[in-house]
């Protein structure tokens, strides 16, 4: 049975100090100089709250969720792509023919395909899960993209999945996305949750050329004034300029959360929904790994709003989950350092 | 039979035009935006270009050399850590405790440990090749760190374990290093191929304090000043201010690319070896790929003078191989991203 939204929140709890000390000591035992991992030690401090235990556990098994929508907000030109591709990129997903594929035989995870919000009726498959609130916004530019019930809706489907993939024993949870025009609600969300511009935090999201990134910028500032929302209320923002697939990420994260078991954030659709989540419980950002900076300006953001620095710095821009995907190795080490590597007195090397 | 230093630059070619045009076009064709895999895109390129085929070949099997030397220099007191560490490493790479070993497990690598210069004699074990060419450098601060002679058998050791692997079919090597005080010779090397003052150049290493650090700058600057080594002459700049490691190192790398195999450099003491094996054989460069951009100022000076952008950038600065290691899952994954992503005529997915 899916946890309610309100559940969720409720559980979420902060990271565990004392787990975290521990990490932090054992990191001073092993065979290196003091700090010499960089970013990977304090990750593994982080990982450790986490769990409430050092060492934390390996992030695998490990699934990357990819909830696929489409947007009204695509009729108003913000993308030269047609709106089937959403549909066409989930059957590649669910044949296993998509670069998040590629990446997850790559990093030893799992991929699960999510409907929760395509436009055309998909046909099913093994890895395609259909959790379909509505068959795509409404334009955020002329109307509130969802209803509160669709939003609530569509985030529950993220808990669900998320508490379901924690059952069947997952310690790593990946987030990925696919929708086209799905950037334009990001790119909302994002100035809404950080109180900035949308000319500062809207991207070029598939390469649009500089016209359409003006109208795009103005679209959102439409869809922002029309609506005004107040960001303490993160399901009246999801509702009213977000997507579907943008707030079963928001469920997503918080349910990994609420479970204590890592999430890797992936870009700016991943990003967008961390704001959401941070907004509903703050103590959700404990649980997120920032996986890579995407090329998209409102990434970096919401990442910087989140306090999270990203692991990967590759310029990449694709989405589908496939940063966060990539980084998975990288957590991967960084936990293993603590369950694998020898102590100066185990090994019998001096100190300085 | 170990090729020469003289055949093995004489073997080096520039990458094949041709085959770095088949694998762009390939990229276009695949399902995503142009250009959204960023560095992963030109990594490929590359990639492709150094096999001459596309796709290139996935990067496994994979062994990382540990190349393990002493340093005459450490008598300055460049380094709070005692010489006999580097043994004491050794012995830990061997027993597989240390954190290359680690990320090796992770990453499906092999490790390889070569004595190529420990001062201290060490005892034998599978993962330990013996080669050892000098029992640590002299001090360069006050003479020559090795001869002409000692200078070609390290390049030459390192030619050596290159072509071994690559006969017994590695598709991916991987540059370690363990040596106490040798950031010292490396920031020597990296001043001397860059033109660039010692303070620009050189690091605190495992952690210096500033007065170490100002000292160290000064034992590099008199070395230099000793030897007034000619840049145009890397085996005697290698045997001026080198270390056994770094000789081989160049050698190593000179090796996969007479081969056609791609080798990772990790920190500053590949990065500065790296230099020496491009005033070799400029042509080289086409082998490496940056696995990591160490904290030393020395490898992102060496770095940026081969025209190499690095993968990962973690604050990292532990040598070993480490971060070279830790990026081979990225560099499979760029390889992997020609071997099996879909094409939008193959997935049926429309175009923009």
């Amino acid at each position: 049975m899916t946890a309610s939204l309100e559940d969720t929140v409720a559980a979420v709890r902060p990271a565990d100090e004392q787990a975290m000390a521990a990490a932090r000591e054992h990191q001073a035992r092993l065979t290196k100089p003091a700090g010499s991992l960089g970013a990977l030690e304090e990750l593994s401090v982080r990982l450790a709250g986490l769990a409430g235990a050092c060492p934390p556990p390996m992030p695998f098994p490990a699934t990357v969720a990819v909830f696929a929508g489409d947007h009204g907000v695509h009729a108003e030109g913000v993308t030269p792509w047609p709106q089937e591709v959403t549909a066409q990129m989930v059957a590649n997903f669910v044949a296993g023919g998509a670069v998040v594929n590629a990446f997850a035989r790559q990093a030893g995870a799992d991929v699960m395909v999510v409907d929760v919000g395509v436009a055309i009726p998909l046909h099913g498959g093994a890895t395609l899960l259909d959790a379909n609130v509505r068959r795509g916004t409404r334009d955020m530019a002329v109307e509130p993209a969802l209803t509160h019930e669709e939003a609530r809706a569509a985030v529950e489907v993220g808990i669900g999945v998320a508490g379901a993939l924690a059952d069947n024993g997952a310690k790593c949870l990946l987030t990925g996305d696919m929708g086209i025009a799905n950037t334009t609600p990001a790119a909302a969300l994002v100035s809404v949750f950080t109180g900035l511009d949308p000319a500062e935090v809207t991207g070029r999201g598939t390469g649009i050329d500089d016209a359409t990134l003006d109208h795009k910028v103005e679209v959102v500032r439409r869809a922002l004034a029309l609506h005004r929302p107040d960001r303490t209320d993160p399901l009246g923002v999801l509702a009213a300029v977000g997507g579907l697939e943008h707030a079963a990420l928001a469920g997503f994260i918080l349910g990994a959360a609420a479970r204590r078991v890592p999430v890797i954030v992936d870009g700016v659709i991943a990003a967008s929904a961390a704001l959401a989540a941070a907004a509903f419980a703050p103590d959700s950002v404990a649980a997120m790994v920032a996986g890579h900076r995407s090329a998209e300006p409102g990434a970096t953001v919401a990442l910087a709003h989140l306090g999270l620095e990203p692991l990967l710095d590759l310029g990449m821009r694709l989405g589908e989950g496939s940063g966060a995907v990539l980084a998975l190795p990288v957590v991967s080490a960084a936990v293993r350092v603590l369950h694998e590597v020898a102590t100066f007195d185990s090994a019998g090397v001096s100190e300085k």
